[in-house]
C-alpha cells in the first residue's frame, strides 16, 4: 500500500537530482507526453500497456509536485469530503 | 496520509456512477484538460493554483484508473525499486 508522501519520496530519491537539472518546463513536457501515451493505451492498449502508462503518468505527476515543492497529499485534501464543488458523496453537481 | 487505494476508493464513491455514464474517452479528455490547467499553473500560477491543479489532475488520473479497472498502486510498483530502466536509486540512465 503506497502512500502519496512515500510515492513523492521515492521519486525524489530516484530522480530528484535529474529533476532539478531538467527544470519545471521540461518536466511538464514529459508529463504531457506520458498523458498522450496513456490516452493511446486507454483506447487500444493491452491491460499491461495501460498499467505501464498509468504508472509513468503518476510518476511524472509526483516529480512535478516535488519540483513545485508541493504535496500531492495536500493537493488531494480537496476531495477528502466528497466533491469539492457540491460537497456531496456521491457528487450531485448538475451535469 | 492518503494511500493510493484509498484515493481510488474515494473517487469511486464520489464520481463512480458519473464516470461510468461518461465513459473512458470523455475521462481522457477531462484528464488532458486538467493537465493543461496544471501546465499553466506551473508556469504562472500561485502556489494555491498549483496545488488545486495537482489535486484535480490526480483525481482524474484516479478516475481513469477506476474506469480501466486498474490499481494505481500496482501501476506504481514499477518504481518500487528505483528507476525501472536502470534499476538504480538514484537513476543512472544516460541523459
Amino acid at each position: 500500500m503506497t502512500e502519496l508522501d512515500e510515492l513523492q519520496r521515492r521519486m525524489h530519491a530516484t530522480y530528484g537530482e535529474r529533476d532539478r537539472r531538467r527544470g519545471i518546463p521540461a518536466t511538464v513536457a514529459w508529463l504531457a507526453e506520458e498523458v498522450g501515451e496513456l490516452a493511446r493505451a486507454a483506447r487500444k492498449g493491452t491491460r499491461d500497456d495501460q498499467l505501464h502508462e498509468l504508472g509513468d503518468t503518476l510518476a511524472w505527476l509526483a516529480s512535478l509536485a516535488n519540483q513545485l515543492g508541493l504535496s500531492l497529499d495536500d493537493a488531494f485534501a480537496r476531495y477528502a469530503n466528497g466533491c469539492p464543488r457540491c460537497g456531496s458523496t456521491p457528487c450531485t453537481c448538475r451535469e
